[in-house]
C-alpha cells in the first residue's frame, strides 16, 4: 500500500497554535466537480500506485447517493469517474443496493476494502473489495440494519477483521456510540463491544449527541489513533466536529485517549454553509512519517483537507483527555 | 397580456452546461427594497401595459406577511408600492385575511387574478382579480383550510377554472403533493385530483419530503410546462430546490413528464444564508419565443432569477423524466 | 322520510338527573355481529320503510376499515350485510377508495345521502346518494384531502347543499374545528365558513384538541340541534366526549349555544375499554316528538345509544353554554 | 425433544368459527404467581422430561425485567422459580446484561437454546444453552443494538443455525420489520435477509406499524409455521395482535403466505386492561399431531393460551394471504 | 390537629403479603359523588375536629378542574360541598387562577395550610390557609410556572416553612425530580435543594420517567415518612405508582430511604380503567399510633385508599432501598 | 458606577434611516480572543474604573460553558482573562455550577451583581456579587430550575430587589414569557408576576415563539427602557431578534410600550452564519446622555454592537407598540 508519492502537506499556518489546521486551498474537491454532481463530500481515499486513489461519495443532481472511483497524482487534484462504481459479486450474490454513501477504503494483506453505508431496507455497512479501483467485488452486508460508519482496522487483530460501526435508526438518528466487532471471514460477524459512547453535555457538548468513527485507525506505538465526528445538537440543528481517539493497540475497544475538546469544528465559509451547514466530517487520513493529513466533507458539500503532527495529536490527547 | 416590452435576458454563461442558469446580478430584489420590509421574496410577476407588475411578498419588520402591487419597464428594476394591498369584495363580502403569503399571478381572458396563501383559520388559497393592479376584488377561498401554493391555469379546461394546489396542515407541514381542482364560475371547486406526489427518497431525494407548483403552466406544444418546488428534510431542517414537470393539455392531472434532477437548487450565497438557508421557491415565470425567464425567493428572503430555452428544458424532461 | 314504526326508547333510568342517559341494554350492536368484523362502530342510521336502515362502519379482521348497509325493524336489533357496499358511479366516474369509514346519512328532498371518510390520498369527504340501500351512486368527493366529519344539513339552505367538516391533516389529527360549506349541485363546494373552534382549557377542556361534527342536524324551532364530538388529550390518549350546539336556521355558520360540559363521555365498560378506550363518538340521531336517540361509537369498537328529551337539551344549552 | 405428556388442549367452544381460540381458563399464569413479581407474560414453553419447562418474563415489582425457569407436568398449572436465571459463560466471557426479557425457547440438535432481549448498550439479542433447565450458558449477543424479537429455527438450514430478529431503535421503536441472520457456530452472524415487512395501512392495518417474530417456526410439510405480533399505532397508542406465516422450508427468507386477517387480537378483559393495555404477544407454541397451543402474552400482565388446528391454520393462511 | 375519630382502618386480608394493601371497599368516594363532577380524584384529608376534612379534586362536566371542601365523620364516607372554594386574599390582592387540581393539606402550628397546582400562566404552586374549612386565604403562589405537586412539612425545619415541589414543563411534562424549598414567611422562597430524581429504568422502571411529592411527610424517630409516585412512560403512556422514602429529620433533602419496589401499583379495575387508565396517585395521609391510610386517586376518576403499618413500610424501605 | 470614559459610540449611517445601527467594525469580540474558546457571544459589559469591565460567555473548544471575566478603556478593545470566573461563597455555601452562561451584569447600591444561566440539575438562575471583577460571591440561585435569561433592575423598586426571568423546561425550550420576581434580600424570592407574553403569530411573528429579557433596564423618565430577544420558529430552526419595551417605573410589571417591529434582526454575515445561524441576543446596553450601545451575541459565535438615541427608540415604541 505504500507508494512513491509524496502525500498532501501544508505547513502551519504563522501565528496558528492549533493542534490541526486547515489547508488554504480548501475545499479540495468542488460540489460541481463530476458533470452529474450536486455535491462532493464524505469521501475516501488512500496510497495507490505511484499515486493516489479514492472513493468518493457523489450526490447527483437528482440527490441519489452514490460512490465513484477516482485518481490523483497529488492527492489533492483529482480525476474522479463520471459514473459510479459498478459492483460484481463477491462472497455473496446479494448485492442489492438502495443507495451507496459515505464510503471509506482500508488496505489489508493483500487489497483494498471499501466499507460505506448501503441501502438495504435502511442504512447499513456495504461491503466490497478491489485491486485496483476497478473491478469492486461486493459482499454480505456486515451487519442488519441499521447502521452507519463502518470502519475496518488495516490490520486483523488476534486472526481476525475487526470493523468499527454507529448502530442507528432509519432516519435523523439523534443518537449514536461507536462499537467493534469482529468477522473470522468477512462475511459473519459477532463480538460486538461498546466502544465509546456520546460525551455528557457537561463534559464535551460537541460529542454529546452522537459519534461516529471516521478515518481508519492508523498504527502508532502508542496506539491506534482514530478520527472521529462527534455531534451536538442546537436549537438550529446538528453540528458535526472532528475529535480523535487513541484505541489500544490488542483489544482495540479499550479507549486509551479521548479528545475532550474538538480537534476542527465548522468555522470556514465552506463548512458554515451548504447543503447542509456546520458539518465537518471526517472519512480518511492519509500518514507519512509523522505528518497526518485528513480528507473530510465539509457542510454535506465539498470536500476539505486539515494537517497535524501525528506525535502532538497523541500528546494533545494525553493532555485533553475526556 | 401580451406586451411590447422585452422580457429580462441573459445568456447562458461560458462554460455552464446547466439547463438553466442564474441571472448574474441577482438579487434582482433585495431584502429592504421597500422601508417597511424585512425580506421580499416568492413574488410573481406579470406582462402588464408596456412592462411588467407583480404582487411581492413583503413582510415586515414585525413579521407580518402581506402582499404588494409593483411595476417594472424592464421586469428586473422594480417600484414596488410601499403600502400592501387592499382589497375590495369580489364574489363575496367575507374578505378575512390574517395574512397573505406567496402570491401568483395568471391572466385568464379578461384579466388578471391573483391567488395567494390566505390566512382564513390556517392557511388556505385565497382569489382575487384585478385589471389594472391598483384595485383588486377579492373573492371567496377556494378551499377549506390547511392548504398552500395554489396556481391557476392561464387558459379554462373543458370550459372550467382550474387551479393546483398543495394540501396541508397548520404548521410547518412535512408532506405534500400537488392536487388539480376544477371551478365553473372560481367559487365553488370540486373534481379533485392527485396530480404527482414527492418522489421516493431513493428516486429523487430532492422532493422526497414535500412539493408545490409554482409557476403558472406554461402552454407548450407538448403540454403544460410549470415549474415547482420540492423539499427534503435534511437533518439541519428543509432544503428547497425548482424542478419542472409537463402536464397534458387536455388532461392536466396526468403527469407526461417530471424532472428527476431538480433544475436548480441552493448554492448561490443568497440562497444559502438569510431568513431561512438552502431555499431555491419559484412563483412565476416570463416567456418569449423559446426563452424562460423564472422568479424565485432565495432564502426567504430576496428574489432571484435564472433563465433558460423552452425546447431545451422539456427535451431535457424527456431524458430525465422521474 | 318519516316511518311508521316507533323509534327505540327507553326512559330516563330512575335517580338519574342527566340529561341523556344510555340505553340499559348497550352496547345494540358487538364487536362481532358480523362473521368478518373486528368491529363495529361510528355508524349512521335513518327511518327507513316501515322500520330502519343504516350504514355501518364495520373493520374487519384484517383491520380494513368499510361501510355495510343494514335494516332494523326497531332500531335496536340490525341486520347487517355480509358484504361492503359496492359503489357505482354517481356524477363522477372517479370512484377510487382506499377505505370507508365513520358514516353518515341524510334524507335531502328525495334521496338518501351519504357522507364517509374516503380514503383518496388520505382522508377526505365521500358522498353518494341511494334510493333503497341497495344501489349506492358515488359522487365526486366533497373536498381535497385531509378531511373528517362530513356531515349534510338535511335541508338546502338557501338554496345549496350544506355540509359540515372538519379539515385535518393525514394521521391522528390533534388539531380540529368544524366548518361549513356549500355547494349548488353537490359536485362543487365553496363558501368555506368556520363555524366552531376548540374550547379553551380552562373554559372546558374535554373539547379543547378538536371536535367534529356527529349527527345530521335536527330543525327544531329555536335552530339545527347538532351532536358532536369533542376530544381532549390525556398523558394516556385521547378522550372523546359528546356535546351538542344550537346553530342558527337561516346562517348555520352562527352558533347559538354550544354545551360547555359535555351530554355523555366515557364512563361505560364498553367505552372505557376496547380497540382505542375511552370514545364515545355520535354518528347519528333519530328524533319523534320530544324525543331523541343518538347512536354513538364506543371505544372504537361497538354501537350504543343514548335518550334525551329535545326540549331538556335545548333548555340545557341555553343554561349550560360555553 | 418428545416427551410423553400431553400437550394441553381445549376444543373449539360450540358456535365458535375463529380459526385458533383462547382457553377458557385463561389467563393460566397470573401477575402474582411468584412473590416478587409485577406481572408475568411474554414467555416461552417447550417440551422437557416429562412434562414441560419454560422460561419466564417476570417483571417484579421495582418493574426490573428478568427472566425465570419453571417447569410444569400439564403446560397449565406452573412451578416458576422465585430467582431469576443466573448465567455462566458459554461461548464468552462476556455475559453482561442490564435486563433480559421475552424469553424463546428453541431445542436445536442436543440442547435448548434460548434466546431473549438482552440490555447491552440498549437492547439486543441474548443467547443461551441449557441442558436441564438448571445451568445456562450464556453466549456472544448474536447482533449488535438495537435489536428485538430473536427467534431460532429448530434445525439448521444448509449447515448452518438460523435466526429471524427485529432490527429496532433504543426506545418505543415505531417501526420494525422480520430479518433472518445466520450462523456457522452460535457466535458470528451475518447473511441478513429481510424476510416480511409491515403491510400497508389499507390492506392489513393490525400490521402496519411494526412486526415481529413470535414462537420457534414449526416444521410442516408445507412451510415453516410461524406465529408472530402485528402492531398498530391508534390514536391511544399501540395495539398488539397475533397472525401467522408460512415460510419456505429451504429458504425461509421466502414467505409463502401470510395472514392478512389478524388470528388473535385483544378483545378479552385480560388483554384489552393492565400494564400495557390492548397487547396479545406470542411467545412459543407447542404441538403435537395436528394441534397447536399458543402460549402468548396479555397486557403484558399475565400469559394466555390459545388453540387451534395446524392444517386449519395453513389452509386459512392459504385463502387470507397479504 | 388531632382529634377523637377513629382513623379509617382495616386490617391486611388474609393470605395477603404485601406491605401495603388496599381497602375492600374501594373506590371510597365515586366519580359522580357531587352532581356536577365528572370525576374526583387526587384529593387530601386531615383530622378536623371531631371527625376528618378535606380537600377535593373535582373536576366538572365542563372538565375544569376546580377544589372543593369536604367533611367526614369516619373519613370513607364523605360530604363534599356542591360549590368550590372561594378564596379570600391571604398576603397578597393577587389570587388569580385559571384552574385549580391536585391539593393537599397540611396543619402548621395553627392552622391548615392548602396547596395545589394553581393555573397561573401555566401550572404552579398555589397556596392557602383556612382555620374552619369554610374561609381560605389564598396567598402569593410559591414559584414561577411550571411547578406541580407542592407539599408542605408540617413542621418549620430550622425556623423555616419547607416545601417539597416538582418543576414541570407547561405539557404532560416528561420528566420530573422533587425538590425542597424553604421560606421564612410563605411569601418569599429558596434554597432550592434538588431532594430525589427519577431512577435509572434498570434500576427501578416505575419511577424513571417522573416523580413526584404526594402526602405531606410523617415524623417518626427515623426519619420524614413520605408517600410519592412514579411514573413509567410505556408504548400506550404513562403508568403512576406509588413508593415511600424516608427524608433526613433535620435535612430533609437528604434520602435515607426509597423504595425500589413500588408499593402500590395499579392493579384494581378502578384503577386500570378511566378516564387516564393505570394511574395511582397518593395526596394524603392518616396515620395514629403505627397505622396509616393513604388517600389515592385511581385513573383519574376516584379515590381510593390502602393501609399499611409504619414500621413494617420503614423496615421495607431499608430493605429494599434503591 | 459612573466612570470617566466615553462609552462607544458610531454615528447613524448615511442613507440609514432605523432606529438601530450596527456598529461598522462588528464583530467588536471575536471567536477566538482567548486560546481556549471555541466563540465568545452573549456577554455584559459596565462602565467600571475608568473604563469598562465585562462578563463574557466563552464556549471552550470542548464546548463547555463558562463565564469569564475582561476589560476595556474603551469598550471595543477588551482584554478577557484566559481563565474562567472562580467563585466563592456569599450568602450560601451552594455553590454548584454544571455550566454558566448568558451572563448579565447589574450595579445596584453598592456593588456589581452577575445574574447568569446556571447548571444546577438543569439551567436555572444563578446569582453573585463582586466589587472589584476579581473577587465573586455566589449567592443562592433564585429560582428552582428550569429558568433563563435572569436580568435585575439597577435599583430596589418599594424596597424590594427585582428580577426578569423567563421560565423554561430543560432542553430547547420552545417556549417562553418574561415574568418579573421580588426578593427582600437576594435568597427568597416571590411575588412571581407574568410581564409580557410572547405575541401573536399574526400581530409580531419574530416574537411569537419565546421572548426573554435582554439588557439590565435603564431608567428614563418615561420608563424602564428593557432590550429583549425574541424568537420565531421557522421551518429551518429558530431565529432570535432583538426588539424593546417600556416598563412602568414604579410598577415594572406593567408594559406600556413594546416593539412591534423588531430593532434589529439577523441580517449581517456574523449574524446568519456562525455555531447556531441567525441569533441576533442582546444581553447588555451601556447608555451616556441620550446614547445607547447595546452589546449582543451574534450567531452564537461572536459578539457585535448596536446603536441608537434613547429618546428615539422610545419615540418608536410609542408609534410601534404591539
Amino acid at each position: 500500500m505504500t507508494n512513491k508519492a509524496n502525500m498532501p502537506w501544508e505547513e502551519r499556518h504563522e501565528g496558528c497554535s492549533d493542534v490541526m489546521w486547515r489547508y488554504s486551498q480548501n475545499p479540495v474537491i468542488g460540489r460541481y466537480d463530476i458533470p452529474s454532481s450536486n455535491s462532493i463530500f464524505n469521501s475516501a481515499v488512500v496510497p495507490f500506485e505511484d499515486g493516489f486513489a479514492g472513493v468518493f461519495r457523489c450526490d447527483n443532481k437528482a440527490v441519489q447517493m452514490n460512490i465513484f472511483a477516482g485518481f490523483s497524482k497529488d492527492g489533492i487534484n483529482w480525476e474522479i469517474n463520471h459514473e459510479p462504481i459498478e459492483m460484481v459479486a463477491g462472497n455473496t450474490e446479494m448485492i442489492e443496493s438502495d443507495y451507496k454513501y459515505d464510503p471509506r477504503v482500508c488496505w489489508i494483506e493483500d487489497r483494498y476494502w471499501i466499507t460505506w453505508c448501503n441501502g438495504y431496507h435502511g442504512p447499513t455497512i456495504g461491503i466490497a473489495y478491489t485491486f485496483d479501483f476497478k473491478t469492486f467485488h461486493q459482499c454480505e452486508n456486515a451487519f442488519l440494519p441499521f447502521n452507519r460508519n463502518g470502519v475496518l482496522f488495516p490490520e486483523k487483530i488476534d486472526g481476525k477483521y475487526a470493523m468499527l460501526s454507529r448502530p442507528s435508526d432509519n432516519g435523523h438518528t439523534p443518537f449514536g456510540d461507536i462499537y467493534i466487532s469482529y468477522s473470522p471471514d468477512m462475511k459473519y460477524w459477532g463480538e460486538h463491544r461498546c466502544v465509546m459512547k456520546v460525551a455528557d453535555f457537561t463534559d464535551s457538548a460537541w460529542q454529546c449527541t452522537k459519534i461516529g468513527a471516521g478515518s481508519v485507525p492508523i498504527r502508532t506505538e502508542e496506539g491506534w489513533l482514530m478520527f472521529y465526528h462527534g455531534v451536538i445538537n442546537t436549537c438550529n440543528g446538528f453540528r458535526y466536529s472532528m475529535g480523535a481517539a487513541l484505541l489500544d493497540l490488542e483489544n482495540p475497544d479499550k479507549v486509551l485517549y479521548r479528545s475532550k475538546p474538538y480537534l476542527l469544528a465548522p468555522a470556514a465559509p465552506y463548512e458554515l454553509a451548504g447543503d447542509v451547514p456546520n458539518v465537518v466530517f471526517p472519512c480518511a487520513a492519509l500518514t507519512e512519517d509523522n505528518k497526518v493529513a485528513v480528507y473530510y466533507g465539509a457542510a454535506d458539500t465539498v470536500v476539505g483537507m486539515a494537517f497535524g503532527y501525528v506525535d502532538e495529536i497523541i500528546d494533545f490527547l494525553k493532555k485533553n483527555s475526556l
